[in-house]
């Protein structure tokens, strides 16, 4: 959302629009000629000229040479295509979690070059384990890659819970001992780069624009459920966090009057229905299936009981069905998203992600047969949330340098 | 949402954006001087001078002298001022309801010029009827100001239901008989002036923005109930209507599974259970209360029945508002908003825009203290649905005369 | 329930235990030798004989000589077998319902001789309709049967709401105008022969002890669905209306907290979701099924619609069963009964009384395997209520004959 | 219920009912003349001067001089009452929980003469253990009290659970590995003594009619609340267990749909909200409250914290005690009982024992004013339990004692 009222000075914001714009394009299409992002854009052809110079110059794009295929006419010189310079810069993004800290290390095309993880010591990190913890990865991370730590342009930090991603302050997480403190100064006692703070399911989304299902698409929504239930709202490219600042809660959205108690100590949360810590403390109950006690193990056991017709697991996931459908439903009848994806490290309770729950979702919003969304999974792997927070390391560090860019211009 | 794919021609766009920002800063402040203008939008005073000299000349602003308040010194030579010209665009608002058709004539400033209204003769519309009493009321209307019907610049028309306002396309509205045809056309075959369809909750939202309390306010909701349950999203200045224009169906999400039946077939829904159907559908089980037939009258009689004492009708009422606050929970936790507006006509049923439902909405929604919505009650009068239509007719007939600005500046 | 508090004098209750043990023991097997009699209830044959005879000289049974089927034995003399005399009693039962009063004609062995009926001149009866009514219906039903007034024995009266049976007073009903008023003191001043009130779920629950299903079954459970939901709990061959008489309000036990709102002001109520009125509650919603004014045939086209496909008649119907069986499966869990039985007159809903439902229903039991009860659907057809008051005109009556008996031993 | 079917022989029927209704009186009444037993019984006075001099020689009962308070005349001989013979029996009465097996020495009187307890080995009770434990366990008491093992009468049993209280038979018990076992056969190998099993909140009605609240009431319910729900119901002075033994199931009525999971593996039972696992389950989500190990500790710190106003606990018991009123509620509707005892060890939750809890139920019967029942809470110390199997086994071990004297008399 841009405020109109926010002051602003037309003329550079005009031309920083115009090379974020160019910018985006090359990035969505992976490679593009000139040509094809002026009738793209509908800017002129002399403007995406002499912003694609800028932004060779500044060294976030290169030039490369379009590989003909076999049987295409080669008629004329060879075309010219601009894609993103990897090598302009290098993140490492990262997943704060219950009991691990995930890392990864990216270029600006998205290439993985490296990824390193650390234990968390205790049940809840102190705010001095973060300063020692995050360091010692960022340093393991850049050697997995064969880099050094003055290699990296900057951090990107996912975590759960509520964090005001313009500043780095977090607000409430889950898994750190403090609250209201912010993480951002902190880190950058400690680390020569930028460092940038996200919330877990935002960086996500990020992940999904840059590099996902979500790159040529201008609104959608991105939906991951693990330890809590997380909602990434995408508008016009950007992430949208509520006006704000603290939307997106659709996990504490409520599906159930006097219903479930929730970790954050309300009724009819839909997280205190399909969360982890929500299947696993109705499992609980019974004894018999598991003495398993890695939570992890315990609920991929839960759900193999569950296909192997155990009923009282299928009663489980089959309530953890249907509420997630009418929550997701409600996404819907709100958003009308063209697009909902459903992002996930292992997709392992795929009861969640199938076709009845997309069925109710159906039948619970108001149709109109032609825009029903397109509900789309993403199965990730192991560093889907460490790929989102570099990301989201990746679109800050990339606006750091088209500031450069027009700072240098309104110097001149 | 401004989609980065859209095809545009950059020059003109930061112009227009130019006057929609100027003349948007002076709705909003009545009126304003140039060097306000200049600095509450970032602009260069020249930008701004050359900007309202074009609005001045399209007749949609003008100059007025200060006021100069007793006892502000008077030093140097009177302070020139602008703001909107009322005359230059004069437009019926209109809004269809299930037993009548009201409409309201308005000028550019907002000033109510005349009303008039039409009784529906049978249950449900017919697009006969639409084409006969539309134009007959607004020549009541026109007459009730004293204007001929060549004076108007616009219709704007909001109905209940699914609209896509861009083309005046109805998917569906309850109170029409034949569904998914072009309002717009139909009207324009009958109508000398530009009409515009509008779903009424987002015309609501649009008088809010207009002339309303989210005059100052980038982004906010409109909240109405009566027939069934309306959302207005103001993101950015601009209606947002989900990403494929069919979002903000807050009536239907749902607060309950396996719960009451609502209209549109689906169970659970917000609507089924605050609407005005909803408290009726309740009532009529029992038959002490009354015996009117009025359903307005009837739903008058229920509340005073609670507010006696009536345990019933009370119950009716009480679930109603613990609902409605569950459901306005889940649009706070969603959205974040800065500022809530329950806007109706009457108010009558206070209980729903109550302290007990704020507070019930605070301890649903995550918080941080800081950042719990503000929530106010608008009483508009007998006009508000009306308004709200003309308020979307004025700015889509001011879009329309910047248009001919930017054709204008094109062609030179 | 008896009381072992209960002042009694022992010798003639133990006779009086006797005939009537003597009497259902006939009554249930149609017709049976004295010596059969002897060994089912232990008694010596020696006492069967003189209480036989004793019933014989009452009127209340005779004697029959048995059929001997073609290809039996017909060794030594003709078996003589008893059974009731259908002479010795004929009463008249009748029913009220919101438009009609419906009566019957019954003699002692279930014989229908006649019917009659009428309408009801207004919205709720006043206690001057029903003095007027009632005896004219008594005129009218004898008439039908080609009897005098004075043939009849008794007259019994079935009526929906809360009735205290040993005295006739009604405590509420919702089809009268008065409350708390006694009904059988009112009936005394104008009808020569006794009068006896019932609610008319209980009423049913004698008719199937009498002539139904519950013949030979001392513990069983019946449940009716029309304008409201009935119970008739039979244990130990005898009605239980709750230790204080006014138990077993099956349709007013609750399952759904902040549930529908039901006719007796209260929340969540069975009745709520199944009775004939909240399926109509819900359907009225959407016009385009029926402009029919009658209820019942609404009721009939609703479940036309639903059994052709139409999702929203489906979903009415649906919901109903779902609750239904959650409600049965209460009392299944508390009474654990060996028979339940679905008595209607015209089970035109048979979603309600369908294999999902009794499927639910053992789902959400304590299930042992062994003691699922069997649930039978008794159709009755037109006169179910009326016979079921004149089954309970019959089991008063009969007592009253047993009665004399008894004075008249105790006399000697 | 008593069958009306049975095979009986009528006169020794009569006078062993004569012979429990005597029995009966004087117990509850604790001692009584016999001319105030004929008036009660409305027996003659030779026949109630026959029965107790049986039952004096049976040495059930014995005289006593009754005591003239200070003030009243003493005209005539002194009044010789009746009263209960301590001695005549003297049973074990014993609860098996999860961790512990307690027992309780009484005589017929109810005096407590000792106790004792033992631990539970394991997490489940092997048919082995309990063959080693019960013994062990009565020689305990037996010495506890100054008693040798063969001075015991009987020994009564309440576990929770299904069981066949006539056979012995286990059904299903959470506390023991194995299952469909007949207890009672098992404990006759050990035991020199008759051994009797029951439910256990059966036993703790049999307690409250013999001991407690229950003495003069011949209908009343019993609820406990602890690991699970219990219910016992007495219709007409006996425990009513459902036509075929298995009902009074009240903590698996169903009060939500899709609602909460229960120990027994299906949804929505009241016990999946009130009992100690249930509370305890909510509780666990959050950390800070407690590290106590022992749920009965926990319970009792989550219980403090709610008292002193943390929001999360009182959350925890706010739901369980509307949930409570409405499965409470739905008993009332059904019974309509004049009692309701809700007896405890310790009564520490007493949220649900507690007047809005009462005013809920109220709200949520039907009312005719007038019948509401009382409800009572009894508190009974750390032997409930214990002492309600010692109720049960002097229930059963005098009936022994009454067919003794029934066919001494048939045998003359």
């Amino acid at each position: 959302m841009t405020n109109p009222n926010k002051k602003q000075s037309q003329i550079p914001e005009q031309r920083s629009q115009g090379r974020h714009l160019v910018f985006s394009h090359i990035r969505n299409n992976l490679q593009m000629a000139r040509i094809d992002i002026a009738n793209a854009t509908g800017m002129s052809p002399a403007t995406v000229t002499a912003i694609t110079a800028e932004l060779i110059t500044a060294g976030l794009i290169e030039e490369v040479q379009r590989v003909v295929e076999p049987g295409q006419s080669k008629r004329g010189r060879p075309r010219v295509d601009l894609k993103l310079r990897g090598k302009a810069h290098i993140v490492v993004g990262m997943k704060v979690t219950a009991k691990l800290i995930t890392a990864v290390v990216m270029d600006l095309e998205g290439n993985q070059l490296g990824k390193a993880q650390t234990t968390i010591p205790r049940r809840l990190l102190s705010r001095e384990d973060l300063m020692k913890l995050i360091p010692e990865l960022v340093a393991k991370a850049a050697q997995s890659a064969n880099l050094d730590v003055s290699d990296l342009s900057a951090i990107g930090i996912g975590i759960p819970g509520t964090v005001k991603a313009d500043t780095g302050f977090v607000d409430w997480c889950p898994l750190i001992e403090e609250q209201e403190f912010n993480l951002k100064h902190l880190l950058q006692e400690v680390l020569p780069m930028p460092c940038f703070i996200e919330n877990d399911a935002n960086a996500v989304a990020m992940a999904e624009l840059w590099f996902g299902f979500g790159r040529d698409v201008p609104d959608f929504l991105v939906v991951t459920i693990e330890q809590g239930v997380g909602l990434g709202i995408v508008l016009g490219g950007k992430i949208f966090r509520g006006t704000q600042g603290f939307g997106a809660e659709f996990g504490h959205t409520k599906v159930q009057i006097e219903g479930a108690l929730c970790r954050c100590g309300q009724r009819g949360c839909l997280e205190a229905y399909v969360a982890d810590y929500a299947l696993l403390r109705e499992a609980e109950l019974f004894s018999h299936w598991s003495d398993e006690p890695n939570t992890e193990q315990r609920l991929i056991q839960l759900y193999d009981s569950a296909k192997s017709g155990d009923l009282t697991a299928k009663s489980i996931f089959d309530r953890a069905s249907r509420m997630f459908a009418m929550g997701l439903a409600n996404l819907v009848n709100l958003f009308d998203p063209a697009l909902v994806i459903l992002a996930g490290e292992q997709m392992r309770f795929d009861y969640l992600y199938a076709q009845p729950v997309f069925d109710a979702v159906k039948e619970s919003t108001i149709q109109r047969g032609h825009h029903a969304p397109e509900i789309r999974i993403h199965k990730w792997g192991d560093m889907m949330w460490a790929k989102g927070a570099a990301a989201y390391a990746l679109e800050e560090v990339v606006g750091l340098s088209m500031d450069q860019l027009n700072n240098g211009e309104t110097a001149t």
